[in-house]
């Protein structure tokens, strides 16, 4: 095990007070939400994955501009689609009846809507310009030379992993502390690859793994919403916790109301996985559209992100006629406990929660 | 939350020590195990759902014989399997050729190889003779007039659940304690409709749902191999922890040296569900029959335990042919952790664990 002095490495480094992470959300994150989470002493996150670069370079100022404290941006490190146009065709053939009951048709052509950070060398240099003090990378990693490049900018890099041989590759390329991704965790599993096979780690079995069998610092991801659940992953041997769906309702985010009613409602108990929505696994609330990705006569979904070109389209013709249940409803298995408060608020509540939990810890084995 | 004194119910109740539950596993607990750690203060369990009314009742007299202290009885309240001889006879076809490599046929008809609980009144009374301190249910729930009678009797009444809605009715039916059981468990899952719909939540999410959402004890689940997890499992709010695979290799187990072996080989870092052994959805290490469970030509597997009739019969023409590769070898996400280790020596080990990750949870947070 560990020694204290290493487990604290990671809080020390990044000068953070709280051992709390705000996941970087692709679509949810906002500069004042993770501007408000550092300013804590948390670590605010950005996810940019579904961002060009000069939409990025502006997020990561408007962040600066609100706070002097370190953040997390993180890239997208899918390997790029490979156009099949014959796939894509079947797909929005058969969907073409949800559209038609929006009055809608599905795009023609599937585009791929995001650039893989693994080829987008005007995003690394933008990154190396702005220098976060944090860089994460979810669905891989990038090439050795640009984590060179980012490390040579004092950037400090996170690696997503769900498995011991991901954490294998991740510390062997050169990243500085592991994301254990549970199987809990809301939104897209960070698996490098899509066609291999995915053991499916719940995030107690994971962060014990990573934690025990890396020297590198783990942030434990998945499940994680309160206090408790904090302090669960620091017992685990992580040194920070990421929280993603227990940020989702803050008002900081940019989603819609459709997906913040769905997600402090009853449907928040029941989440599920589904490559229908984006291509890839992700985890969401169970709504309309995981529903339809469930149908028996479903034909092969387009690679990631081309899916999402057709499903983000479905679901802009379905809120159009008020319906909200095509959207990317993201959320992580304990959904229930998710709270709607000010960021701020939100991450002094859970460092409270934390500091409760450890001494209610103590006092029941001193008994 | 739960104030402290209500967390602590659980060991003050059967005067336990230690929050250590040894997981009630079928075919791998021996009086020998689960004397051993309850006389350390944690609580044994012998799994009794693969045996005659008059095998369980010398089980327990002998586990009389080697502990005044309480242990747990598990019994398998699963739905008795519907006969479908065409199934059956597909099923046994299907293996045929397996068999016949090892020299062997498969049986001719499956038999029903365990009496579920639920329609068990000899297991019943012998339960409210021999009276256990407490009495564990998996796969569901008896009848009231059972639960009645095990209550008059003083039992303390355990009931598995995976989610929330299971949760909500074993607390209903009148159960005392709720066993998070998350899907990094290994050995069966103990969902009660095996064709329903199952949430696969994972032990982090599980136990903190079910601890913050019903006022009984909750003891956690899956994944949970040394100190460090039960000082998380405490955090999260359950009041105890079982570990099954932390014990499996134990010297005291009955498991064959195959299944010894590849639990401590680099296999146990592959473990997947699987229905072909028995029938119902179980967690092992990756083997030949797992793997042959997901041949894409596999017929419906018969209910669950018709299916394991076949499955221990190929893995018994397989092991007189050296290969144990057919074995139940059940085991969690976490195997890799498993420590050959008596039970006693282990049950203190992990409480000394458990002490020494709390002690530095506080160092860090105090810091």
């Amino acid at each position: 095990m560990n020694t204290n002095t290493t487990r604290m490495r990671l809080l020390d480094r990044l000068q953070l007070t709280k051992p709390i992470v705000q996941a970087p959300m692709a679509g949810v994150t906002t500069p004042a939400l993770a501007a408000a989470v550092s300013n804590e002493g948390g670590l605010g996150s950005l996810g940019i994955g579904a961002m060009n670069v000069e939409t990025a370079r502006k997020t990561l100022r408007e962040t600066k501009a609100l706070t002097g404290k370190p953040f997390n941006v993180n890239v997208f490190c899918h390997q790029p689609a490979q156009p099949d146009a014959d796939v894509d065709r079947h797909w929005t053939d058969w969907l073409a009846p949800r559209f038609a009951q929006f009055g809608a048709k599905p795009p023609q052509t599937l585009k791929e809507i995001y650039v893989s950070f693994l080829d987008d060398p005007a995003m690394l240099a933008m990154l190396i310009e702005e220098h976060p003090a944090v860089v994460s990378f979810h669905f891989g990693l990038p090439p050795r030379a640009a984590i060179d490049a980012l490390h040579a900018a004092g950037i400090v890099l996170f690696a997503s992993a769900t498995n011991l041989d991901e954490a294998a590759q991740a510390v062997a390329a050169g990243a500085d502390v592991l994301v254990a991704q549970g199987i809990e965790a809301g939104g897209h599993r960070g698996v490098f690859d899509p066609d291999g096979r995915d053991p499916l780690l719940g995030t107690f079995a994971l962060t014990r793994l990573l934690a025990s069998g890396f020297d590198v610092p783990v942030v434990a991801a998945g499940g994680i919403m309160d206090g408790a659940g904090i302090a669960a992953a620091l017992a685990l041997g992580a040194q920070a916790a990421q929280l993603g769906t227990a940020f989702v309702a803050c008002p900081e985010t940019s989603i819609d109301e459709g997906y913040r009613r769905t997600l402090l409602s009853e449907s928040a108990r029941q989440t599920t996985f589904t490559t229908a929505i984006s291509g890839r696994l992700a985890r969401s609330i169970v709504n309309r559209f995981t529903t339809l990705g469930e149908a028996p006569d479903k034909p092969e979904v387009p690679a990631y992100p081309m899916a999402y070109d057709a499903g983000k389209a479905l679901n802009a013709a379905a809120k159009a006629h008020g319906e909200p249940g095509y959207g990317a409803q993201w959320a992580g298995q304990a959904a229930p406990l998710a709270r709607a408060m000010p960021a701020a608020e939100l991450t002094r509540t859970l460092q409270r929660e934390t500091e409760a939990a450890v001494a209610a810890l103590r006092a029941r084995l001193a008994q």
